[in-house]
């Protein structure tokens, strides 16, 4: 805090008055913001009417459909400039109605355990059972012989690191074993692969999650277990037991069909061609309610727009809001999005997204050069009373990182909550409305609208 | 970040060779401890069981007798250099077993309230009934008159500034509200004060809290209602309706009682007779668990003690840790430490508290001189990695605040974690251990072990 006092005096020196004029009135437009969005914000119900009145909307589900109707009329209702949808096309996988393991002792003695198919995983065509041999690690399996796991299925106990600070990190470390684990045991013979779920406390939830398959290695189904099962199992390995694995789901891909991202605008004064894009992802995984992974993101994006027309702010560039469908399985939103908007000779010069969790503010990233970089430096003074101080080089987000591949030298900037318990509920069935904080919402809806302002401002 | 960088350059640069050595081993020192606080840590464990095995621990309760038991048993199985207890003498309250109240309206139509007796406050001596009168602020009250409110029930609905981000700051704006109103109230002649609960939610748990009544002014009854019984009995009185309160409760205070703070050291090496106090208070109100308040505080102090022992760190001062008695309604462990320990004659040379939840960290903040907020903002560099932020002039807390009184400039230090959440369960029903969070938890641990190795070389 000292630094920023003696920065900001060595600031107050240096600058013209009507420079600071500007950031006085820069901090009271931003304190109306914090006031709409903690006192008489929109965001907590509608956040409350996507979960319970749409719910998971996995791409491809009845869900989905009706959540790109639920956002174009929540759009219109707030009465922004433009409102209307991008027709894309998406990947159809569906759970399926049967999703059952079990654990088999060599007594017989059966345990039941929490599992849920990873996305995008074929089914066991019926029962399927084998012999269950474990790993502690991917690169302990990658190292295994093709003798040791042929015919057997494959279990990845490996926990994420705890000893990270930031969550996102330790998910980084894990990430790799769902994403491969049924490439790298089916290369060996596997007839399954069950994996530890990615989550960090110790529960029954399973968390899915995407995986994928090498078309010259044959397809195995795959699934993840809860940390809780993850443990139990483990105990008994280390026990000696010899253990079966009983498994059977129905889970299938079918072909691709139509969906839709859903945008809102309000026009720049002047610079309506230049186009800021924000937003998070309206699709989610088929358990729990997405309300953190990424209702919470939506939410903010959709209230910091409501916020900026309700205290009446004329953007000097066109701000878009941007609900981008299939995150989850295959990105397709945000890849079509870039290369439709791309064609279409659009002028996009920067990107925010909100894609990790409704928990208390933190700050921002970006993925930037470094005049960039020092233009997010400079938004650091004006969030000290919010009690944000991330104000890194990061990561920007999933759904616009395409837009690099069309816009050399875009600015990608991703908001920052606190991390610690997006690991709890991500992708598992405890992802609900009920444990997402009012308030932890708000804030970030307040941080939305007042980084989005500061934004056009100085571009 | 820049800022930081800024100085940490600039740092580097004139700081002699030595002192880097110091500060990198000193680095080193504090990612073990945050491991040794997220691997193998025992906070979550000892919360469980104070929360479970313990549980509401008001003053003068036979829960209380036994949290000073377990605290002593817990603290001679870390193996600490000194463990006893510090008789002190305390108030004692009982809730009793009558606690009801009901809205009438001019129908006859009964609204049961969710409703705690304010810790203090009288009993109603049987049902009692009277017309409701609502005022929106203590404030609104005090300028009533006596004719309008006499023989009244008096409804005090001023509800937590939302708009505040530091919530902390909202409490205390309605602090008196609960203090005070009883005694407001009766200054008019009204026969029973009702608040509204102090609690940012608007959920059903009513939030309990101490109350005082003014010697020459006659005592009533006092209680807060939920923030949603408080939101429906305000939709009635601004239908018009005319509206009757009645309660009853049949609480009351008792001669004061003998009970203990509890402590355990690690006697200084270089100087034994310097101690750096620290602590939380072991006492609760006697609703929910006193999970947040202060079974996390206490936890973090314990934890931070035991993580620098396994670490094999030999202070320089002697380091006390003191779970506190009383902190809710009185303050008699905090005030008799301080009395007790200058007239013993002993150096108190620093004091730290935990006492704001178990919620992710963001920082400290230092009652102290300017020599005393440098030193506090030179430790900042140290936790940037860990996600905290603030380093402040601010409050110590209320148990270390006696200190005062007897060590003329002794500095105090108060541990901040993230306020969103906490009033949430503040003196509520919902205070309870599975409200509170392993990993927010933990690192609040890792922090208070971390600070207090910092403070003890750089005292």
């Amino acid at each position: 805090m000292r630094s920023l006092l003696f920065l900001y005096l060595l600031w107050a020196i240096i600058t013209p008055i009507h420079t600071q004029a500007q950031s006085q009135k820069d901090s009271i437009f931003i304190r109306k913001a914090y006031d709409a969005a903690l006192s008489s914000g929109k965001a907590y119900e509608d956040l409350r009417s996507l979960c319970k009145d749409i719910g998971a909307r996995i791409t491809g589900s009845a869900e989905a459909a009706m959540a790109v109707e639920w956002s174009e009329a929540k759009m219109n209702s707030y009465g922004f400039d433009k409102v209307y949808k991008q027709e894309i096309t998406v990947p159809h996988w569906e759970r399926g109605t049967k999703e059952a393991g079990w654990v088999r002792k060599e007594n017989g003695e059966l345990m039941k355990v929490h599992l849920l198919a990873l996305g995008g995983s074929i089914g066991t065509n019926g029962l399927m059972e084998g012999e269950l041999i474990t790993f502690p690690s991917l690169t302990a399996l990658q190292e295994a012989s093709q003798k040791e796991v042929v015919g057997k299925i494959v279990f990845i106990n490996q926990p994420m690191d705890e000893k990270e600070i930031i969550t996102f990190r330790a998910y980084g470390g894990c990430y790799p074993i769902r994403g491969n684990g049924a490439v790298e045991g089916a290369r060996l013979g596997a007839k399954a692969v069950i994996i530890r779920s990615l989550g960090l406390p110790i529960d029954p939830h399973p968390h899915t999650g995407s995986m994928h398959y090498n078309d010259s290695i044959q397809k195995i189904p795959a699934a993840a277990v809860s940390t809780q099962d993850a443990e139990l199992i483990q105990r008994m390995v280390d026990a000696k037991e010899s253990l079966e694995f009983v498994l059977e789901m129905d889970c299938q891909s079918y072909p691709d069909v139509s969906s839709h991202n859903v945008i809102a605008e309000i026009t720049g004064t002047e610079n309506p061609d230049e186009i800021i894009t924000f937003g998070g992802h309206l699709d989610s995984w088929d358990t729990g309610e997405g309300a953190h992974d990424d209702g919470a993101g939506v939410i903010h994006c959709l209230e910091a727009l409501r916020i900026l027309k309700e205290l009446d702010y004329k953007p000097k560039h066109t701000l878009r809001l941007v609900f981008f469908m299939n995150e989850e399985n295959g990105n397709f939103g945000g890849k079509s999005y870039a290369k439709i908007v791309k064609e279409k000779g659009e002028n996009q010069v920067a990107a925010v997204e909100s894609d990790r969790g409704g928990f208390a503010p933190r700050g921002f990233t970006c993925d930037g050069n470094s005049d960039q970089l020092a233009m997010l430096a400079s938004f650091e003074p004006y969030f000290t009373n919010y009690d944000l101080h991330v104000f890194d080089p990061g990561y920007g987000g999933v759904d616009i990182t395409p837009l690099k591949n069309y816009y050399e030298g875009i600015p990608l900037f991703g908001f920052v909550p606190d991390s610690q318990r997006y690991f709890d509920f991500h992708h598992a069935p405890s992802d609900v409305f009920e444990n997402v904080n009012k308030r932890e919402l708000e804030l970030g809806c307040a941080a939305m609208a007042s980084f989005l302002y500061l934004l056009d401002k100085n571009l």
